[in-house]
């Protein structure tokens, strides 16, 4: 464990100086879960839903939310983002909805917010656009998976069980 | 299950019309969890971690993200906002740190979004300002608890288990 | 003629008073034309070219910039909008793709503006997804078809052929 | 023609990968024209109508959109843009208002979003100003002059008629 | 002295609840001075330098500006805005820009803070636009004078001197 | 002093073009004194009044303003910054809460208006949580202190007094 970074040594908040950061290639790959329940998930996919359109509602919200995340996150910098893609999979017995996000850029932090804010409003799309069937939907497990670039190098998440 | 209702007879994305829906009180509820480990969660709260600022930048931006859902949920009204409130409570021996986002309006459309936003953005800014010492955190179990108003009523969560 | 309304007497522009006006609904029909040539509209609907997400992508785009139109447009006022339809329909003979915006509220200006800008940005959104195959696109005719409410009431455009 | 760049192979739609791009001095120059009809461009520019605060507006809200392009077309890049100018030119015979709007900037890639959308929401202005007048305005033929820099190097509208 | 309101018992911050609170029209009236120095002020007001648009183009930002409250300051309720109007008035003896914002609503809340926002950054684009002359420009006495409406009622600034 | 910069040779303004300029270490810090008197100081200093918080969500307000700069004042340009840091300091005699905002980047133009308008921000946010208890605060005195970086070096404020 190292020192938190976005405080000051008297516990302020603080946005961190990254001026001294050399600019490298970074990436990172965030995921979710939105637990639809088999029903909904399969009348999503099986066009008895109109599914196109709300993964790709979703889609575009989750891309757009990556290029929002300095103004959502208050201690995050604005970033130059290169590329965002958010894929979905199904997962029909367990009545999940698998999504990931993964975002590149070349500059002088990381973009490991910017993955799991684009996952997070993705999963909070599907949920807006199911919720008149279904309020109790969860969304569970957000986490980073991946992410490379920068001085602390690759990061890569180690499978809990 | 009702009809989804963010779509139109051709499958394709609209914002619903919301003009004869009555203009009545809403409240709604959401809560999540961040899996911060003992160790980090008792630093956090034993002030050996700056614990203040994390929970007040938090709590900030869980507000503010409140009044930014029409822009990040494509298909979301813009609302009055009436209040926002964001509770943090630890779970020492889990590890876990539980945050509940509460929203008020009197509109035509609940609130429900704006509580789910709140709770989330709330945890993301926690991982962002922890991320620096364990990147692994996962944010856990997003779900509505409760909402009031409107035609459909009051709900309530369920116990699972 | 009327006079214009958004300069007081000396010519400097002010955002003008509503106060007085009634809370009435109002709805208002804006359309536009991108002028995409026969072979990549019908590449666009033949789904030779995916379609789907085009204008998925740009119906979503003309949803959300109706929502943000009092931070676009410097003297419009921000408005509880109630609903916001986009339609695509393409005519192949003359290559051309006609986008229309409709937008309801029950509020105490009109939402011109919102359907117009919904229109325009879907246009821009379909021009930006295309700019890599043809970058001479033209957008056509943005205007004004119909508009209820308020207290002028019902305008109509007169057809000019 | 090329292929379509705003979709993956399964015509899901993603925010292009710019990381291998070169980081080049670009421009880009786009052009609208705002039909006001005789009378209302004269009065505009006779000084019978407040005209410099209408122009005045326009021009900042030109500027202003094109500092908003990533948050407006969906799949557009965040970009340090470094000059936006507006320029105006009335056709009294015609009674049709030019508007031009040119983005410079060094970047990975080209501004041509930044120019079209800045022209549009200029056009948009005037027509939000002058509506109280005149309904019937219509916002004519917005499309790209020319773009240099990057990888296609210059591009020029060709004379159509 | 009343107790502060936007924290709750335990000190944390909160978005205060006005549900209960009454729609009524309301007003609020802010000032602010720019102290440019007799010269720069002049060079402004004698065409020598381009008034015009340096007034202007401060004028749409605090209109927008009075939009954009709930954005940035973190507690105010998002409000529907009815009027906002900015005047500047100079005081060539001492060298001061006056800057007034009006602005008005009828809502549950008051528009204190639109006006006071709407002032201070109409100051700041003054000073945007002259800093390349002159960075010592002070921007003085940005404060309330007035406001009206909601529960507390009328509130007349008390000349101190 | 040297010509306005904002503005081309007609008198309009445009957002001038910094290609050319090279992108250095830049540096800017300025300063806002917040009139609260000396027993509602003292109430916030003293934990009689929840002071924490007032400082942490000034804080928060500061820096996200930052970052907000080129969509608040029209003729910034977007940076990217590298850190912000917003620091309260107390004269108890004089009853005014001292803020200063320093931000730095390394870019092609400065961050004078991103750390003019953090303090801005900041004040406002201290004003807002305040004037529930009274309205007459005054915001004094916000200017730039110091700047570093660019074509024209360093520059240091003058004692006036």
């Amino acid at each position: 464990m190292n020192s938190l970074s976005h405080v000051d040594e008297n516990g302020r908040a603080v946005m961190v100086d990254v001026s001294e950061k050399a600019v490298t290639a970074r990436q990172a790959l965030a995921s979710v879960k939105v637990l639809l329940g088999e029903r909904l998930l399969r009348l999503l996919y099986d066009k008895a839903l109109p599914k196109g359109d709300t993964l790709a509602v979703a889609r575009v919200a989750g891309i757009m939310a990556a290029k929002k995340v300095d103004t959502l996150i208050p201690l995050c910098h604005p970033l130059s983002i290169h590329s965002v893609e958010i894929t979905f999979s199904p997962d029909f017995e367990k009545g999940s909805l698998h999504i990931e996000a993964s975002v590149r850029t070349a500059d002088r932090t990381g973009v490991e917010m910017e993955a799991m804010t684009a996952a997070s409003v993705a999963a909070l799309t599907v949920y807006d656009m199911c919720k008149g069937v279904e309020k109790g939907i969860i969304i569970n497990e957000l986490r980073l998976e991946y992410k490379s670039g920068g001085k602390s190098g690759t990061w890569r998440r180690q499978e809990e069980r």
